[in-house]
């Protein structure tokens, strides 16, 4: 790149720091110290960024939490746990609904199969990666060589260190970290308030403010049968926030896509989207339905739900933010600048069809999306499952993979089953958690249905999957399973040759259509996972070049650091307060005439008199969140914690591409909230004392 | 067709009469006498027939009813009314949920927009229409031509009797029959029981039995403010049926596919119904969405919602059937033996390639549906408007069409705006009825959004449509429309010069859009709907020379006859009894924890004690039923009304494709159930009255 052409791409995308917004989810190993210095006169110390990282907890099931005392009590989101408190529910115990308190460390629950991780260091390996990776390497040969080093890399981690260790891949192909991983697999379920209150305003509040969610709970974590010692754990501010205070989230945000191509971006826009939702309204009325079929089945159904109707509402909203024109006109005049990174002159830009244009990183990404449009879905519904909404499914691929890959080295296996990482799939998959019959035919029937539908029914692989019946007949069929039982799964994963005379027929599907399965995930990470990598890692160079990291990486699920401000917005003229109040949430029950989903709690209405009304509930900050986040803590200057992120606001649902601070907010639970409802209504002296020392 | 290849024919198909199902949604002026004789020993007189004709009342809103006075009250489901009952309704007096009863003449409500028909006379006119037709006209010729003597044809019938008369096409284009029907307007809601008892078990009992509802309601024909006269009507049977005893169905089913080629049948599995179901289950996620915000959104929703529920389960029901290699084999079958009829030996059939296998008509049919998907959603979005789910566009449309169509002669027009359909238009255009702002705008931005997600971003008519704005901005936009008002509408049809500086944003919508709708409404009707027709009408002209009309046209929404025996039937080697008592309702209820949509209204849980438990509730029978059937009358031998149809069970879903009498049925509440709960719950002596004489 020519000197002037990098100046010229300074002044358009560098903006002085005090006029910078908060955007932003940093890695924490590359901190935004000065701008946090110059813009919010804070000294991000080392102690305070090794304490945050530390204390963060990752839970696998996708979402974040964090150590609040010393004998490794963990605080996370009530819809966090939810899969914990469903799997731990009985016909006649429902935790979710419930709610759930152990009064002694005798009475804590231990769950099924949550793995939890706590990162203990990051290491920069983009050089070993990429010297594994030659530059004549065809796309597949180079795939294939990226993951065997990746898994080198981890192997011999996991031998030095016994930690958890998993190579990153950030800036999309741009650089890789390794992560260190201390894991917990000895979890117990401390605490969970009701789900009535915890997601008061159900589907109707969610991604909505002012809102008023008591939406946290509470776990512990052991080691050889006692509870685990932590140096590390964040002491508890008893009075949170205050307005305009500077707060920071620290958590594990799962996907965005900023740093994407505009290509990518109209990709999404019109195909991965529209699939996404057509997919994922199916699904949600098929659990709706099935739930309506008695108290029951509603039980069985509910955390699926929940998740069906979450994403729903956070899709749609991406889906709006793409289909807004300003929001492109954003990204083209982005991508406008990242040409001018691959040219001489602005003027110079190379022309479709010209030899230079078919090697600009951008284009191979928009040749990639076209290629990928002729098998996505194939993709999506064989491989990715979604035509095998089945946890049966998901333990009978596992069982059928495993025989085939184990034989195989590390380095050439499926990624998942590399050596680094067995431990944590086979945790899950001999977890002795329910399955219930009713629900996974209903799932079935509703996502074998969907595979019809978007392939047609003459499509080989739809014709193999029904085998001659429709797709309800074919899910009473293949609900007739031995896998509910995870002996046998045991029994199938010590001795693979059980499996040539299995006659369980979700082992015969998984089997029936493995092959395929297997060509379309070969097509999609040679022809367009590797082709993005290779073109976003030219992107990232030249970005680095000219900027160096003044801009975050996309969101990995690995730990990043935000920071914001505390404060309220405008809409429609009117100003919301940066906090709600317990008194709002029984003015807003009383609106919506106490009927479900804003029908709060017995223990609420019976103990109101005991609350003080004026209690802070829930507030907002400008920090940069995404889904992911929900569990993360919030923590003020002293790194003490101040409350638990769990939502944002639906001017925030566009985050995936654009930061704003206008109206986007994130929104967290504030710790006076739960202290006051742990004490008054709740009866936890106990807790309250171990978070707070009193 | 050589005389041996019709002897093959005639073998393969026909059955001995005995051995007849009660397969056949009979047309009036071709009724089954024979087969009636022959299998259930009964005489079908004319005067029987012109009574269940003449009784019968088609709701324009869509389905059926009958006259059950001479003072013009008639009978029809509750979810039939329910259109009527919500646009009665405000905000604190919701009659669709907690009922009416006008307990005296003066007291009965008028609808703003619901038109009756009543059916006085059918006449063949397959030699007027195809007289017109020149066998040398092109597809778009021949479309024209067929429209205009149609049009002609209602044209001189209205002119001649007064009476509206519509040009039926029956055997997808081998006859044309035309209707005469009286027309009421001036039609006043009489009863109507609580939602929560007319649909019990909701959307979760929907399509299913044993079944428990009370879906009736009951309304008032008048004419010149006063009640109707009515010479026919039906007598009120105090029995009802009893086990086995064989029954009539009269009424309106909309639509059967029975007599659709392969190939069309399976466009629809692979193109219309996935597109059908994705819209479906968008919306109704929407309606949820809004009626979930608060008791008025809900009120505001609910028969939308419902209605888009209904939809979604009976068009599931549809793909699972299409999905089922059984039920498509048997198509493939009939198909085969069609292709005897047009070839001198079965052994000669034409190869694809041949000259002679591109007239077939099966592959002209095959061709056209090739055709339609390049173009189908398109054309579903744009022309048929499921883009664009709003009253205030429907508006819209009407007042830009009619100022472009008026001005042409009738036969010229858009075939809903014929002179003789113009009173219709206008009835529904000017209807008082409330639109609801919010709820326009939900459904708006779900449907601008499943636009763009169809046909994506960058499509010229998204572009178009979305003006600049994403799906959810350009909604709030469009419903700042003057069009709430009917004075407004009134002013725009009556001065269709005022369009041409209208700034409302929603005639701007309709006028941007008219072009590109037209122009797939076009392509539709030449290059599908024609090519059908002339191909369907070749297929019937050989079906009738082999077979005579022993088969029944697929449903068109005009008046039927089905019969059939009421009886119940084996699920899982359980026997379901033919008829539910009222005992079975509290029961269910109370198994279901009274939790809503089994909640029993307080006036039923209050007056359990004064009900005779064992009353006959619901019944089924073989009689032969698809959607639009509901409301119709179920008549005895001595055609007195035994009960009023109003479902199938899921057995029965398939009906569209295949007539089974195995486990399908059809579900009506029993007469007897309709007079018990109007003397011991409802107070409603003067009704009983008028329907018993007693």
């Amino acid at each position: 790149m020519r000197p002037a052409a990098l100046f010229a791409l300074a002044l358009l995308v560098s903006t002085p720091m005090l006029g910078r917004s908060d955007e932003g989810m940093w890695l924490l190993n590359d901190p935004p110290k000065e701008l946090l210095k110059e813009k919010h006169k804070f000294d991000l110390t080392d102690g305070w960024l090794e304490r945050a990282m530390k204390a963060n907890v990752r839970f696998n099931s996708g979402g974040s939490g964090g150590f609040v005392s010393a004998e490794g009590l963990i605080i996370t989101n009530h819809h966090i746990a939810a899969d914990a408190l469903q799997k731990l529910s009985t016909k006649d115990k429902d935790l979710f609904a419930l709610g759930f308190y152990a009064k002694t460390r005798a009475d804590e629950a231990k769950c099924p199969d949550l793995e939890l991780n706590v990162l203990q260091s990051i290491e920069d390996v983009t050089g070993k990666v990429n010297a594994a990776v030659k530059a004549d390497l065809k796309p597949a040969e180079a795939a294939a060589a990226r993951r065997a080093v990746m898994s080198d890399i981890e192997k011999e981690s996991l031998a030095k260190t016994g930690l958890r260790s998993d190579v990153v891949t950030l800036y999309q192909g741009g650089a890789y970290h390794l992560y260190r991983y201390k894991k917990y697999t000895d979890v117990r379920l401390v605490f969970a308030p009701e789900q009535g209150i915890a997601a008061f305003g159900g589907d109707v509040d969610n991604f909505e403010y002012p809102r008023h969610g008591l939406d946290f709970a509470l776990f512990r974590a052991y080691e050889n049968d006692k509870p685990a010692k932590c140096e590390h754990f964040l002491k508890w501010s008893e009075t949170g926030p205050k307005e305009n205070d500077l707060v920071f989230v620290t958590g594990h945000p799962g996907t965005t896509n900023r740093l994407e191509t505009l290509a990518k971006l109209i990709h999404r826009r019109d195909y991965t989207l529209p699939y996404t939702l057509y997919r994922l309204r199916t699904m949600e009325a098929a659990l709706t339905q099935y739930g309506d079929q008695g108290p029951e089945q509603r039980r069985q159904a509910a955390t699926a739900l929940h998740s069906a109707a979450n994403s729903r509402k956070a899709f749609s909203g991406q889906l709006q933010g793409l289909l807004d024109p300003a929001i492109l006109k954003q990204k083209e005049d982005e991508e406008k600048k990242l040409f001018i990174l691959f040219f001489a002159e602005p003027g110079q830009l190379a022309s479709p069809g010209t030899k230079k244009f078919d090697t600009l990183p951008t284009v191979k990404i928009a040749d990639a999306q076209k290629t990928y449009r002729t098998f996505e879905k194939e993709h999506a519904l064989i491989e990715t499952g979604h035509a095998f909404s089945s946890d049966l499914f998901g333990i009978a691929r596992h069982c059928v993979r495993l025989a085939d890959e184990l034989p195989k080295k590390s380095p050439d296996r499926l990624r998942e089953y590399r050596d680094s990482n067995l431990d944590s799939v086979k945790f899950g998959l001999f977890s002795p958690a329910p399955i219930y019959k009713d629900l996974e035919r209903a799932r079935l029937q509703a996502s074998l249905t969907f595979l019809a539908e978007n392939l047609g029914g003459d499509h080989p692989t739809v014709k193999l999957v029904l085998a001659g019946k429709n797709p309800a007949k074919r899910a009473d069929e293949l609900v007739n399973s031995e896998l509910y039982d995870p002996e046998v799964r045991k029994k199938l994963v010590d001795k693979p040759s059980l499996l040539a005379d299995s006659k369980d027929p979700m082992i015969l599907l998984a089997k029936a259509v493995d092959a395929e399965a297997r060509k379309l995930r070969k097509r999609y990470e040679d022809e367009v996972e590797e082709v993005e990598r290779q073109a976003y890692a030219e992107i990232a160079k030249a970005r680095f070049a000219a900027l160096g990291k003044s801009v975050a990486p996309d969101a990995t699920f690995t730990l990043r650091l935000a920071f914001g401000v505390a404060k309220g917005y405008e809409v429609d003229g009117k100003t919301l307060p940066f906090h709600t109040t317990f008194g709002g949430a029984f003015e807003r029950a009383a609106a919506m005439k106490n009927r479900e989903p804003f029908e709060l709690p017995e223990r609420w209405v019976k103990g109101k008199d005991k609350l003080d009304l004026n209690t802070p509930f829930d507030f907002v900050s400008t920090a940069d969140t995404i889904g992911g986040n929900s569990g993360s803590p919030v923590l003020n200057r002293d790194g003490e914690l101040v409350g638990v992120n769990f939502d944002r606001n639906r001017h925030g649902l566009v985050r995936n591409f654009v930061y704003t601070e206008v109206q986007a907010r994130h929104v967290a639970v504030h710790s006076r909230a739960i202290l006051e409802a742990l004490r008054k209504l709740y009866d936890a002296g106990d807790l309250v004392k171990e978070l707070t020392g009193k």
